[in-house]
């Protein structure tokens, strides 16, 4: 049957054939790899508590296809968030979507065939690459700092490329606030940058702000707040503030985009989920929440600093995240991804830079820690004993 | 921005720019035209209580993207029932989905570009269309009478294409039984003919396999029970049989085209809904509640019919559904589009013909009642007030 497959899923299959790419954990392992909330800080009772009462009040209406008011309800409180952020947007210019993921999976849809070149962050969130590489193989790699994307190293490109007679990017992919994977946040100075290079150069930027409600201080003002030629599709999540397994994204950019974009959109909606997240929005206050953790990842990223601080070699060091559930660590001159076997044995995981990159010359030294999911005394334990193997390594 | 659209949307949103194709019905209208189960056949405490139990077994579990062994579970009680009837696929053949239109989306990504042409039922159910529109504008039409599509005519149509050095189409997507908007079933003659002509013309069938277990006397045996030579995706659904709003669908087929459409898949999957899904199914009887369903809308069915047999004058002429959720019903000389107001005015719903034809001519007469969501004391109001409409516009 396979005979039959398109060309562009069998160029798709190619390039990045589908597969395993960490190796397996055992049980007991102090899991620093996993980008997702610790038990305690899902909602599990609330969201219980949603579902029961959204079937009490409104019975069957939540589980047909139609849905039910809930679900405009849900976009207003989104609408509500984004105008305290700044970012006001009329419910025409909002649409809510199965997670980021399917967000990025339209917007995709919309703006990207096989002759668009897309410009990304280097190293970056790779499912959100996997997504794009379903429509292109095209990218431009933008590499990140301390604070965040070298928006001067992409000027110097898209000169170049012009210079040159290549053609330019449509469309910018970029983390600016706590950066998955390596948890930094472009500074003000670098997001008007980007901002005039897109009315300059002509190309859309793709705001993926998963992480923006987790600062531990202070908000960055999102890209999305700063534009004012409408050059800037913002995706948000509710997957790291309330629970991933809902999968309650959401775009907001011009009114024609999202009605485009609802044009995929309409037949793949999920009414339950997003009547579920309503109730429990309502019924729980999202801001106290988004307080609670705040103070909670800020705790455990200073004691994961601390563990870091006392343990490491030198030859070891990292950048220090201000939000989010990550840490960037580089271990000078040693390949991360072959020393994850040792960490394995050792009882701590993490995931190898080499995963965020798709060009791999210059990410081998680095790892991604998390202080989202392990305990405290855990992250403790897992610095100790990786501390170990990178001492054997270095 | 929508300067920056591809080609491919731009395209997809000319051929058919979203909007509304009903009209607004009043509050108080007999809804013969919902295409959904009636609020009392939703088992809305079912799903209630599955949610309380999923969660207090696993806890935050099936909260994550990760979701939970439930997954599985509801992929081998799929497998189960494919057995039962005749189709034993092994896990590796068979891909649950976010409903059956994510199902029918991903098949449409990896097998269909602009240069592919499509054979449709002519009518045939829109939602479907819709997304395969978001990839090729190229139909075949093949007609379908009281037996289901008539395969003699696609025969006759791929001969001639083939004499003409015409392209054939690579896929063929078809609702064999209890037909959405029809009602229909493709005898067995006709589903060994589709067979040889897909083996003949090398073809693929999409079937669409929604209404197959809500039978009233004689279980349909499905394409993908006749199909020696690998050419059938089975697309299930638990949407007409459990709830809609839970979106759980599913392919099944090879297992090189399982492993192309997990690709599309993965970052797009639903642990939550799949794991609630599962709990339901492991605390609920399934088969008895198919029994119960099939009773009941065969109860409905019959209350539609006799009341159309009393109510309509002549040169109204329907055909007799075996399953499902719809009649079909001619209406000699009326285009049922423009009756449509009067309908509404009088208290009753339909959905006009018209909407399920790509090629809009033949269709006018046509209009689809619903025994899926009116109460029989409904149904019979309802008919008599159409009945009056009809006979005013005959």
């Amino acid at each position: 049957m396979e005979s039959y497959f398109s060309k562009n899923i069998t160029d798709a299959l190619k390039n990045d054939p589908p597969g395993e790419w960490m190796p397996a954990m055992p049980d007991d392992c102090i899991r620093l790899s996993s980008g997702f909330p610790a038990p305690n800080l899902v909602p599990v009772e609330g969201i219980k508590n949603a579902v029961v009462d959204l079937l009490d009040d409104e019975q069957d209406l939540p589980l047909h296809y139609l849905g039910t008011p809930k679900m405009d309800q849900l976009k207003s409180m989104l609408q509500d968030r984004m105008a305290e952020r700044g970012m006001p947007v009329s419910d025409k210019e909002l649409l809510v979507t199965a997670g980021a993921c399917q967000a990025i999976d339209f917007i995709a849809r919309v703006f990207i065939d096989e002759q668009t070149i897309i410009a990304i962050e280097s190293p970056t969130y790779m499912e959100a690459l996997e997504v794009f590489q379903n429509y292109t193989s095209q990218f431009l790699n933008v590499p990140v700092d301390e604070y965040g994307m070298q928006t001067d190293v992409l000027e110097k490109m898209l000169e170049d490329r012009q210079q040159e007679g290549l053609s330019l990017p449509k469309l910018l992919y970029t983390i600016p606030t706590f950066q998955n994977p390596t948890g930094t946040t472009m500074t003000e100075a670098r997001r008007k940058h980007v901002i005039e290079l897109a009315e300059t150069y002509d190309f859309l930027i793709l705001e993926d702000d998963a992480y923006g409600e987790l600062y531990f201080d202070e908000q960055a003002v999102p890209l999305k707040a700063l534009d004012r030629a409408e050059r800037v599709l913002y995706v948000g999540s509710l997957s790291k503030v309330v629970a991933p397994g809902l999968r309650i994204g959401w775009v907001a950019t011009t009114r024609e985009t999202i009605q485009a974009l609802y044009w995929f959109k309409k037949d793949l909606d999920h009414p339950f989920t997003q009547a579920i997240m309503a109730t429990f929005l309502e019924k729980n206050d999202l801001g106290k929440r988004l307080e609670m953790l705040r103070n909670t990842y800020q705790a455990r990223r200073n004691v994961l600093l601390s563990a870091l601080k006392e343990q490491m070699p030198d030859g070891v060091s990292w950048y220090v995240p201000e939000g989010g559930y990550f840490i960037w660590i580089k271990v000078s001159g040693v390949d991360t991804s072959l020393m994850l076997d040792q960490a394995l044995d050792a009882g701590v995981s993490y995931v190898p830079g080499k995963y965020f990159f798709l060009e791999n010359q210059e990410s081998i030294e680095w790892l991604r820690l998390s202080f989202s999911y392990a305990s405290e005394e855990d992250m403790i334990e897992g610095v100790r004993k990786l501390s170990k193997v990178v001492k054997e390594s270095l």
